[in-house]
C-alpha cells in the first residue's frame, strides 16, 4: 500500500485513525526494503546492480547471479576466481570469464555505449585493475579508451596519446609503485581524473600505500583518489560523470 | 612565431632549413612556457588562476595578486592569513578576506553561477574546510548549496536535507574524526561525491588519517577523495563535473 | 584451611607463632591457583568458561573439552577449524560445530535467556564475526536479537530496523571497510553501543585499521570499541551489560 | 502539526490529499530538527547536552552556554581554556572552572548522585583524563569513586583498593605511557571495564598509540575502549552502564 | 705468525722492513677473520656459537652442525623445522628436536648450571618463545627457573609465583597480545627485566607491535626490550647478567 | 601493627577473632602503602627515589623535593626546566642545575662510585641523552666512562675507545638518526649493551622510530633497548647490572 | 618522415602547408613510440633492457625472451621462478638460471668488464639481493668485487676489507635487519655508497623498513637508498656511476 | 712516531720488542683520532668539512666557524639562523648568510667550477632544499644548473629544459607533495637522478612521507633517494659523482 492509496482509505473512512497512523510510521522504511530499494536505485541510475564475487559461498554465489539475471538481464561480477566461473556455468552456460580483470559477466545484449572515458594505466601490471574498469564502464553504458602502458617514466608514451586522453569526458589514471601518471595527466587535461592506486609494487610500496599516497597529494587539479586496486569503484564513478557530459536523463526523485 | 608562419617562410625561402628545424624542435615547448601556458589553461578552462597562499613571501604574494587581478580582472587565494590581508590591502583596497575560510579575495564582477553542487559538512568545526570549497566553486561560476551540521551521529539531520542534496550535479561532503559523514551521502544520491577528509578531532584521528581511511574505504558507490583538509582541490573537482552537466563548452584542443 | 581456622588454631594454642606466620604469608596467593580462580570467577560472573581454540594443539583441545564439559556441562569454543570438530566429536559425539561463526560447542542444556541484546552487522562479509557474538552471549545467556546487512550506504535498512534495536540493553556493531555503522547506531540508541571493527575490506582497510579507526573517533555518544575481529569480547561485554540491566545478582565478594 | 493532527485534517476533508501527502514526506525529518532532535534526547536519556569547549569562537560559545542554561538550568563543557573561563563569567558569573579537568561548569543544582563508577587512574599524569571523566559522570548524577595513582608497577597500591573498584558497576580505566591499567583491573572485577589511553609519556608511546593498542589488546574480559584522552566518552558511556544497573527508567520510544 | 714473532724477525734481521711493514698493516684485521674471530669470542664469553636455521640450505646447515660439533662439541639452533631435524639426524644421530621451541640441538655433555634466571610467560601461546629463550639460557650454563602462564590479567597467579621470581638475578618476561607482563615484574623485583614481546595476537596487536610499544613504554625502572618473538636473544643477555652476577671470569683483553 | 604482633594478641586473647580475621585481610596491602612501599624499596635496591620533573606543579615539584631531601638527605630530577630550578632553589639554596642533561639535583654527600659503566654517545646532539644517563647512573653509586661523540659514520674513534668500552660491566649506547653505535659497540664487547635511541633527527627519522627500531634490530648479541630519549631507564638498568657484577648486597626480601 | 624531410618536402612545394602543420604537431610523440624509444634507451646507455619476469605470464615472458635476443643478442630477467627458467629452456636452450639471485639470462658473448663497483653484504641472507646486484652490473659491462658477511656486528670483517673496498668507483651495502653496513662503509671510501634495504629480518624489522630507514638516516656523507630488496636498481645506478668514472662515451643526444 | 720510524728503531735496537708491541697495538687507531681523520679526509676528498648548524650553542658555532676557517681557509654551515648569523658575523665579518637556503658561509676565494650538475626542483616551496643543495655543491667547486618550478603537474615546462638536464653528469631531483618528478627525470636522462623528498606539503603527506615512498618506488631506472629536506646529502653525492666523471684525482688510499 502506498502513500496515496493509505491517505484515500483514511478521507474514505476505509482505514481507522490508529490503524493509518501506526502505517505511516513503518512505512517510509518498510517501502525501502534492501532488494527493493537497490531494484530502484538501478532503474534510477542506468547502473545495473552487480556483484562483488570475492569469498562470496558457492551456492549464494549461483542464486544471486540467476537472480539477477532474470531481473535486469544481465549481470556483472568483479572479483571472480576460475572455480567460480565453473560453477556458474553449470547454471548459466553463456556466462564469460575473463580471467585477466576477473569480471564474471552475463550480457546477451550489449547496452550502446556514449560519451567516452580513457582508462589509462601505467605498467603492464596495472592492467588487471585497468581492465575492472574498463569492462565495468561498458557495462555500464559507458565508450572507453583503453591507453595501457604510458607510465611516466617513458613520458613521451603518454604525451603521444594526449589528443586521445583529452576528448575523454573523465580519465581514470591506473598505477601502482610510485602512482605519478595522475598527476600528469592532470596537468594535461580539463576534465576530472580519477586515479586508482594498484598493490602493484614491493618493499616500500607496502601493499599500494606509496601510490595511494602521490595520488592524494597530487599537485595537479581535478584529480581524486578511490581505494587501492578498486577499478570497479572508479569505473562507477567516471560513468556517472560520463552520464551527466552527455546529459542523458535519471529520474532522480522518489 | 606559430608554426603557420614558420612553414610559410619556410615555403618563401626566408628561413632556411636549419634554422626551421632548430625553430621546430624547441617550439612545442618554448610556446608554453609557465606563466603562459596557465593563461590558456585559464582561458580554455573556465576556471582563472588561484594562489595557494600559505608560506608565500609578502613581496611575492603582492606580486602575484597585482599580476593576476591585472590579466584577469579577479584574484582568488586560499590560506591567507590575517596579516597577508593587510598587506594585500594597502595595494588592493577593494580586496575581501574571510576568516573563516581563509579566502582571500578580489572579485570585482562575480561570474554567474551555474548548475550546482551540494557541500555538505558533518560539524561545525568542518566549515572552514566546507567554505574554502564553498567559496572557491562560486568563484569559479558554480552555483553551490551550502548543508552544515549535517553528521551522521544525529542521522535525521541528515535525512532532512535528502532533496536538497540529490539536486546537485556533485555533493561535496566534508567530514573529520570518523567521516562516514560521504558514505552516507553516496548512499542517497545518484551524482557523484567528492569525500573531504579534514584533520578535526584529537587523539586516534591521527591529523585527519582516521577520516580519509574511512573514506577511501567507503562501501558507496560513486565516492572518491581528495587529500585531507583539501577544500580547494574538492571545489575545482565539483566545478569540472558540474560544468559537463550544465553542457558549458571549453576549448580542449590547442 | 581458611584464615578463620588458622586463627581458631592460633586462639586454642595448637598452631604456633611461627607456624601461623609463615602460612599466612602464602595463604591470600596460594588459595588462588590458576584453576581454582577460574571456577570461582566462573560461578561469580555466571559466564562459564570458553576456549580460544585457534593455535590450540589437538591432544591439548580434546583434554580442555573434556575438562570444562565435565566441569560445567557445557563448553563453548571461538575461532575453531573443521578439523577440530573432528577431533572433539570422536570424544563428545554432541559436540557441534558452526562453520560460519567457527563456535565449536556442547550445550545439551540452553540457559534460559534473558534481557535484550541487538547485534547488528554492515554486510554479509562481516557475519561471521557477527555470529561468533550472537552465539557467545547466547551461551551466556542473553537473548539476542539479530539484525544483519544494515550498513550505512543504504540507511534506510538500518533506519527500518531502529525500533527493535532502540529495545536493546545494549548494541552491538559489527563493521569492516568504513566501519560507519557503529556512530548511526550511536545517534539512535540512548544504551551504550560496543563497536567491532573486522577485517573484511581490501586495500586502504590495512587489515581492519580503517573501521577501527572510525570507531575509536566516533562522534556519537555511548560507544566504546574492542579489537578487531572480536566477536567473542563484545558479547562477554555485551552480556555483562545486559546482567546489569536486568538486574541479576552475582556473588561478587570473594 | 503532528501526524495524528494531520490524519484528523484528512479525515475530516480540511486537508486535500495532495497537501497532506506533502507534509507527510517531510515530517519525519522536519519533526526532527537539529536542535529540537537533542532536545527530546536529553529529556528521554536524562543526560543534558554538554559543549566540546575547544576550537569554539567567543562569542559562539557564551551564546551555548546562556541557551543551554536558559533551557536546562545547569551546562557542562569539556577542554575549556582559562581565557573561555573568562569570557563567559562575564555573563554568567556563578560558572565554575577547574584547571586541571578543564572542565567549565554552570550546575546551580546538582543532581542526586547514584549507583557507582570507579574511575582509576595509573598516573599523577593521567589525571586530568581522569577528573574530566569523573566531573562528568557525576554531571549526569552518577555516583563516583576516585581511585588514582595506582599503575600496575606498583601492583600492591592498585590490589589494596580492590573491594573499592569491586561495588562499582562499571569502571573507567585511565592510563598513559603502556597502559596496562585496563587488563589488570579486568582481570579484578566481573563488572564492564571502560578504558580510556591517554597521551602521557614521549617517545614510542606515540601522542598515545601505545597505551591505545595495549587496551585493544586487552587479555581480559569485559574491557573495550574509547578514543585517546577521551575522559568525556567513558564518562557517557559508564553512566548509561551505570543508569541500566540502577534500574531508572528512560522514555526510550518516541 | 704473530706480532711478537715478527718483531723478532725484524730485530734479528731475518725480516726486512718493507716486509715487516706490509705485514703490519695487514695483521691486525687478517689476524681476525671472520671464523676465527667467531672462536674466540666463544672461548672468551663461555658462550658457544649458535645457528638461526631458519631459511638455511640444507646442505650449508648439514655443514655448519657437523664443523660446530667438531670444534665445540655441542652445537644448539633455533627456529628449526621438523625437516631440519630430519636430515640434521642422518648426519648427526643424537641430534634432538624439540617441536615447541624449535631448537635443534647436539649437547652431550650439558654444561653445568650457574645462578639464576626466572623466564615468565603471560599465555600457552607465548611458551615457544620462552623455551627458546630457556633452553638457549640452559645451553649456555644458566639455570633457568620457568613460570609460565603468569599473564596479569589474572594477578593472583602472577603474584603467587613472587618469590620465585625475586630469587633470580634476572628476569626474562615473555608477553603478547597487551604485553603489560613485563612492567607488572619490574614493580615486583629488584634485578633487571628483560622484555620480549611475541607475535601471538591478532587484529589491532599488528604482529607484536602492540606488546612491542607497551614494553618499550614501560613505567617500571630496570625494563628494557628486544625484538618480537627474540627469546634467543633476551636468553644471550639474561645469562650475559648471570654470568656478572655469580663473578664468573671471562677473558676480556684479546 | 605487624604480623606478629597481631598473632600475639590473638594468642594472649586480647584480640577477637572478628577483629583479627578483618585486620589480616587488609594488612598485606595497607602495610604496603605507596609511599611506605617506595621507601622500602630505595633501602632496599640502594637506589634512592628520583623525581620525573617534566610538567610537575611549581608547589608540586618543592614540596616533593623537600620531602625527598628530609628523607634521603638527597635529591635527583630529570627533565627539569630553567624555571623549575629557580623556584626549588628558593628553598633549597644548594640545588643544582645542569642546562644539558637537564638533571636538578640536590647531594650533600656524594655516593662512592663502584664497578664500571661505559656510557657512549654517537654525536654531540645526543649528549643531553647521554648526560642524563650518565649523571643518573652516578647518582646511584655507580662509577661511569663518559666516551662521547664516536658515531660509527668515522668507525676509528670508536675503535680507538675500545680497551676503556671493554672493562665496564655495561655499556649504554645513546644514538639517534640511524643508531648503529649498539651493534657496532655489540660486536665488540662481552657484557651487556643497553640501547638508547635517540630523537635527534630529521625527516625519515620520525620523532626517534628510525633509531628505535635499528637497535630492535640489532645483530649484535646483548642488546636491548628501552624508550626514545630515555637515558634515565638505561642509567637505572646499567646501575642494577654493575650492582650484581661488583656483588654489592641488598636486602632483596620483604 | 623525419623533420628534415618534412621540411625539405615544404620547401620544395611537394607538401602542402596544412599537411605540414599536421604531421609537425604528431611528429615529436609518434616518433618515439614505446619500442623505439627504448631501443634508442640501450643503445645510448650501453645498458641493453631487463626484463622483470615476477607475475608475467607464460607466454608473454616466451615471446619477450626470445624479441629481446633477436634484438641484442643477450637477455637479462630479474626474479624468475624455477618454472619461468624451464618454460623458457624449451626455446632458448643455453638459457641460464640462478636460484639464489633468481636471475635467468641469456649471454652468449659477455661484455668485457670495466671499472669497478664494489657489492658488500651484511649477512648470508642477504646474498640473494646482493647477486641480483652482482650479476646484473656485470650484465652491464660492469666489474663487481664481491664482499660478502661483512656485517657491523663483527666489524673487523669489514675492516679487514678495507683496501678493497676502496678501490671501488662506487660501493653497492646490501642489509637487512638493522642496516647499518652502509654507514659505516660511508665513513670509510670517498666515492658513493648506494644502500639496499633487504626485507631480511623478523619482528620489528616490519618486511625492511628498519633497515631503510636506517640508511635513509645515515649520518655517512655520500650514502643514498634505493627500494628494499632493489639490487637491480642498485646495480643500474652503479653501473652508471661506474662508467661515468671510466670516462666511457654514450651518445646522449637524440 | 710513524709505522716506518718505528720498525727502525726495533731494527736499531733503541725500542725494545715489549715497548714496540704496546705502540703498535695502539697505532693505527690513535693515529686517527677525531680531529685529524677528518682533516685528512678533507684533504683526500677535496671536499672541505662543512657544519650543520641547527642546534648547536652559540659559543660552539663560533669556535667551530673560526677553527675551519683558521684550516681551511673557507666555511658553509646548513640549517643556520638568522641568530646565528649576527653572532658569527661579530667575529668573522664578511660571513654571509641566505635566508632561503639558510647556508652560513665564509668564502674568500670561491673555487672553480668543474663538470655540470642539474638541480631541479618541482615548486617554489621546494626551493630552500633546492638552494641548500645548489649552494653546496658549488662550495664543494661543482658546477650547478638550477632548473626551478618543473613540478610534472605542468609537464611542458620539464621538457623544454630537457636539454639543458641531459647536459648534466648527475641530476638531483627537489620535490615534496607527490614527489613525482624524479621518475619523469629518469625517463629523460641517462646518468644518475638523487631524488630529494621534501616536507612540503600537508595533510596526507605525513611531513614528506609521500614524497619519500613516491621516489622510493620509482619505475624509472638510476633513481635513489636521500633523507627527507637532505639537500645537503643530495649535493654531496652529486659532487662525488660530478668528480668521477670529470675525472678528477684524489688520494683515496692512506
Amino acid at each position: 500500500m502506498d502513500i496515496r492509496t493509505l491517505l484515500e482509505q483514511v478521507q474514505e473512512g476505509t482505514l481507522s485513525l490508529d490503524q493509518a497512523e501506526q502505517a505511516l510510521k513503518d512505512l517510509p522504511y518498510e517501502d525501502m526494503g534492501y532488494a527493493k530499494l537497490d531494484h530502484h536505485r538501478a532503474l534510477r541510475s542506468g547502473f545495473p546492480e552487480t556483484v562483488f564475487c570475492q569469498g562470496k559461498a558457492d551456492e549464494h554465489l549461483i542464486r544471486i547471479y540467476e537472480h539477477l539475471l532474470d531481473k535486469n538481464g544481465a549481470v556483472l561480477g568483479t572479483r571472480a576466481t576460475a572455480h567460480q566461473f565453473e560453477i556458474v556455468k553449470e547454471v548459466i552456460p553463456d556466462v564469460q570469464y575473463d580471467p585477466i580483470s576477473r569480471i564474471l559477466k552475463v550480457e546477451r545484449t550489449p547496452r550502446p555505449k556514449k560519451g567516452c572515458v580513457a582508462i589509462c594505466s601505467a605498467g603492464t601490471a596495472d592492467i588487471p585493475v585497468a581492465e575492472e574498469a574498463a569492462q565495468t564502464a561498458e557495462f555500464f553504458g559507458t565508450h572507453v579508451e583503453r591507453i595501457y602502458d604510458v607510465g611516466v617514466a617513458g613520458i613521451h608514451r603518454l604525451l603521444a596519446q594526449r589528443d586521445r586522453i583529452r576528448q575523454a569526458n573523465c580519465v581514470v589514471a591506473v598505477a601502482g609503485m610510485e602512482g605519478a601518471l595522475a598527476t600528469v595527466i592532470g596537468g594535461l587535461v580539463e576534465n576530472p581524473v580519477i586515479a586508482v592506486p594498484t598493490s602493484v609494487g614491493y618493499g616500500a610500496s607496502f601493499g599500494g600505500l606509496s601510490a595511494l599516497l602521490t595520488m592524494l597529494n597530487s599537485c595537479a587539479n581535478g584529480v581524486s583518489v578511490v581505494n587501492i586496486d578498486n577499478g570497479y569503484g572508479a569505473a562507477y564513478l567516471a560513468s556517472q560523470i560520463n552520464r551527466l557530459a552527455v546529459g542523458e536523463e535519471t529520474e532522480q526523485g522518489e
